[in-house]
């Protein structure tokens, strides 16, 4: 069988005493050989600082837009690759069903970040984060949060479970950040995420340097990070830890993320008696997260709370289910779970139950022995569901995790009991609450939050839609605290922002300007002959304004607004009324008509280049106007944001009305929509 | 002199035998001793569970604007009490201004977070992040990330050069983010800190157990930290590396966040000729981080980069200013800098100056002599400030730091070089661009962006009202990727959560809004017979709706609101051009006039709870409203927030403007102010 390929430096590398050194990969179900694997002879300096001076200035050129414009081309590419990916993935010992979670998994975070970069963040290279911080009374004085890439290489480290999604889970964020990826599967399921990379390097679609690719072992390459790469790795809890404190992460203050596998808890609710949808919800969600991919996946349920009086129905719920799974060649007609990836796999599973038995007893199933379908058992690493039952008190269920279909059930006794126990895990990825008990889930998910990176609440309502306990989606974060490695990955825009360098730029309103590419309060604005409303988006520059009025408000204006509108809150319409307010002390004009009047002012109204108002945002009345006021109002383009896929974009304008006195009485952001040429 | 006391586990702790082993700290400037410290006898595990058992559940009770209050309750008493510590501060070797730096800075930074707490955070004990995120098409299966403070300590271990203001940067957010603090000052100048904490306890503001101190060696603290707990770091950056691979933080994947000195750079820019305000304004920015604290700032300028041809008028400039700067104990009268912290730390900086001196040469200063006025030279701390200049490509100018009055100036010749010299710093907590070149200060910002914390650009716009490069402000973020400890404290709100778990919650609206006590979109309404503006803060819930329409907009309306309001944008007015228009296809009602006459469907006319309308966010125009079209209006208390000093406080109301077929044309969040009782 072939020696898996690299592709490293611009090219591919094969190992060149591969066939002798490589490590031999089997298929999971029938033990044949599939490939082998080596990354002997690769220089890792030398990819990393490929990365560096290539794959970085190359996405660091693109806009957040462009970028994201190629993730959603790569999953369409990727989507039509799916046959051959789920035939290799089969190998692993994956049914149809757990291919899909992983291979159209992975695809779905593309098209997500492509989506979330392209709403989420602008078409530009740089940034923006948070508000403009006033630092001075005088106004000259300000400072803005940016974030940039960091000008390194994103070494991510992959575990065997996911070698489809695992990568391209790490990749979306990192890509559209601008950061460069190097992806090291681990090396067991490696064939997979090989061919995967292959149909990604062919496609063309990336700019080169920017996704490189170990097959085999990581080497030295750690030894080479510096301050500007990072590190982020999946696995297990104790390999984490090595990683944390290598020489070189620990010099460079290297940002390093830990995703490890937990002791993740499913509490089922004391409302939640036999009969009820919530009780099968639970029984259900608990026996498919046992089964699905074999139950190896870091955010499988370990613990399942129940409460005392329900464990044993529990427990013969479950079992009934369980008894309906097939085991065998996930090719086989009928196969409901496959094998676990490895037998040395299964062998460490194996110990772990052995451990765990040693404070519990089998609910359902014979860690020894299993009825397999298609498959030969000896030769396959096949493992029967293992429902075991414990202790709750013991440290041993809390603590010792079977990475396989193994789930252990413990009875509590009290909400307060149970918040207690499930913090025993030491920090998990996901915990579910099944209950319609809302007064409990709300304390429950309250209480047990600090120890939780994901909480699913599962009830009646949002079962039918419900993505699963399981399921780490990418618009939420996917890590925990403690014993699940204390990272953070995806949710959205904060996996983005993780390889990014947040900086406070302190100068000027005109220096932040022109650093941002945002108008700033108190920057220079352009009053020109040309309204900014007759200006296309080529020809429109941040700073150009319009400054329009003065209208005076009068009584007639009030009171026909009052009556034509039917807006006739007494601090507009009754002036005794209107006297004993607080905030007022007299009649007001509508904040609506201030906008309306402002709007009146500051229009352009014939056909040209601005589409149409959107709409309007941070929208704050600052000042009463009473009648007899002036009204003025300043309008300055703020943000210009092309679409790269339509023929017109967005622009922010800054909107700030005055009254005669000079006061703000109105700030707001109108949005428009702008097109790129004039007709 | 006395023993330092500790804070630990509800009492005042000293050191049993402390006066045979206690650790004797001298005046900085005469050599007497102040004090002695030592922390023998702490039982270090029991202080953190302490913490954790007392100050943490008493944090968790309060909402943020209540420890938003408490914060600035205390920065009120501590502001009374600065004579006190300004006298000791002077031991120190702190002049007058520098004392102000650390103490009154200190104090800001309570105030500050006081500020921040009470207007971005809500009154409430659940930090709400980011938008609610919908899972499912139907809209019955969404999530929202929420945070909710550690369950731990914050454990702080400070420098010895900010003695105040350093464990009060890192206790403000800790508070404010509900996790108790546990501060560990270097023992040079504990004597400060520990009279600071003596303060802030016998105040009694601060509920028990919320803040712990402790005077002396750090012990097995660190051996007893878990994954609920945080390790805060300033100092040396070894110290950092040392402890960020602490075997108990690295096996419970504690967070840890360091902040370590670093080579930060300031950039003279081209343009900058003598003559020039920027000119003036480097040197003596320059001269000022050399001389401010005896130049003992992590955020000190070592790397003073400027342009080859204007080198030796810099060097000029920059000796001139320093040659006026008196040296001596910091309460005799003229004297603009004071000791070092100890004569330890002069070695130190001797030692270093003697490796940069392999490859520089003095400018301006005597490493061995300096005349001191009112102190005895060989008892006291008292070095020259020394400037150096050197060959930029040397590695020991970007590596080797000074920790006192010294920098070096090193020549560039061009953008990208200079550029690539700062990063050569390894990552630094603050740079200062000095230039009125806006071209230039861009380039430069967004090139060394990726290695800095905070960049400050200094010209004669901003200057006046400067707060200066070596100052960290408590609205910005201050921490420096690689050498400066890839840490970051501090930014707002940002330092807050950073004391906090980011826990994803999916589950049904209804879920949803019980768990953040908001109202999600497809939550439960309760439309009752009172309409809700006429109920208090106190009657209110979230959820209490009221739906008024429909009113048809006629062609009329729309005719004379363009007449009336001057808002006759074409899509408005002329029926032809507005077929034309891609969006819309037809005359359209105006966004303000749908709002309007939403406002005048949903209100409650009559005097009662609700007092204004201040603002509106997040208004999205979603459907083209045409003529003939009938407006059904939706309004739904979405957040309530009682102030805690007012006898009202914010609801926040979701509006939902229907057409006819049932679509949304209008989507916003109206903000009022309501009274928390009825008058």
């Amino acid at each position: 069988m072939a020696l898996l390929r690299s592709y490293v430096s611009g090219g591919w590398h094969t190992a060149e005493d591969g066939d002798a050194v490589g490590v031999p990969l089997h298929d999971a179900s029938t033990g044949e050989e599939v490939a082998r694997v080596s990354s002997e002879g690769i220089d890792f300096a030398a990819a990393l600082e490929y990365g560096r001076r290539t794959g970085g200035p190359a996405l660091r050129e693109l806009t957040f837009h462009q970028r994201a414009a190629l993730l959603k081309a790569l999953a369409s590419h990727l989507r039509e690759h799916r046959e051959e990916l789920y035939a290799l993935s089969a190998r692993t010992g994956a049914t149809k069903g757990d291919s899909m979670v992983d291979i159209d998994g992975g695809i779905g975070v593309l098209f997500a970040y492509s989506s979330k970069g392209k709403r989420e963040l602008p078409n530009d290279t740089v940034y923006v984060d948070g508000n403009v911080e006033p630092l001075s009374k005088g106004g000259t004085f300000v400072a803005q949060h940016i974030a940039v890439p960091l000008r390194g290489v994103a070494v991510q480290i992959n575990a065997f479970n996911f070698p489809v999604w695992g990568p391209l889970e790490k990749f979306a964020p990192a890509f559209l950040a601008g950061v460069p990826s190097l992806i090291k599967p681990a090396s067991q399921t490696s064939y997979l995420t090989a061919r995967l990379v292959e149909i990604i390097i062919e496609s063309g679609i990336l700019p080169e340097g920017t996704l490189q690719f170990v097959a085999g072992s990581v080497g030295d390459l750690l030894d080479h990070v510096t301050a500007q790469d990072l590190v982020s790795f999946t696995g297990s809890a104790s390999t984490a830890q090595k990683l944390r404190a290598h020489p070189a992460i620990v010099r460079n203050s290297v940002r390093f993320n830990a995703e490890a596998d937990s002791l993740n808890c499913s509490i089922l609710g004391p409302d939640a008696q036999p009969g009820t949808t919530e009780f099968d919800l639970f029984v259900k969600q608990l026996t498919t997260e046992m089964t699905v991919k074999a139950g190896q996946k870091c955010t499988a349920i370990r613990r399942a709370f129940v409460p005392a009086d329900l464990l044993d129905a529990v427990a013969e719920a479950a079992s009934a289910r369980l008894a309906k799974t097939t085991v065998g060649n996930p090719t086989a007609e009928g196969v409901r779970m496959g094998a676990l990836a490895s037998l040395e796999q299964r062998e460490e599973v194996r110990r772990s139950l052995k451990a765990l038995l040693d404070v519990g007893t089998v609910v359902f199933g014979d860690p020894e022995q299993v009825e397999v379908v298609g498959a030969d058992a000896e030769r396959g690493a096949f493992l029967s569901p293992v429902l075991l039952k414990a202790d709750p008190e013991r440290s041993e269920p809390h603590e010792i995790e079977a990475f396989g279909p193994v789930s252990t059930l413990l009875p509590y006794t009290s909400t307060e009991q149970v918040i207690e126990l499930a913090a025993r895990g030491g920090g998990s990825l996901v915990g579910s609450i099944v209950s319609a008990d809302q007064g409990f889930v709300r304390e429950v998910v309250l209480g047990v939050a600090p120890y939780h990176g994901r909480l699913l609440v599962l009830d009646a309502e949002d079962a039918k839609e419900s993505t699963g306990h399981g399921s780490p989606m990418p618009q939420l974060v996917h890590g925990g605290p403690g014993r699940a490695g204390g990272g953070e990955e995806m949710g959205g825009v904060r996996g983005v922002l993780h390889h990014m360098q947040r900086t406070a730029v302190q100068g000027s309103p005109a220096v932040l300007s022109t650093v941002t590419g945002r108008w700033v309060t108190g920057a220079p604005r352009t009053e020109g002959d040309v309204h900014p409303f007759r200006k296309s988006l080529a020809e429109l520059k941040i700073g150009d304004s319009v400054v329009a009025g003065p209208r005076e408000v009068l009584q007639s204006d009030v009171d026909h607004f009052a009556e034509f509108t039917g807006d006739t809150f007494y601090a507009h319409t009754d002036p005794e009324a209107a006297a004993a307010n607080p905030l007022f002390g007299g009649i007001v004009a509508h904040g609506y008509l201030v906008v309306s009047f402002a709007a009146g002012l500051f229009v352009s109204p014939e056909p040209g280049p601005v589409l149409a108002n959107y709409g309007l945002e941070n929208l704050r009345f600052l000042t009463p106007v009473k009648v007899g006021d002036s009204l003025t109002v300043t309008l300055t383009a703020k943000q210009i944001t092309p679409r790269i896929d339509q023929e017109y974009g967005e622009v922010r304008w800054d909107a700030d009305v005055t009254n005669a006195d000079g006061d703000s009485v109105a700030k707001y952001d109108v949005l428009t929509l702008v097109a790129k040429e004039q007709s």
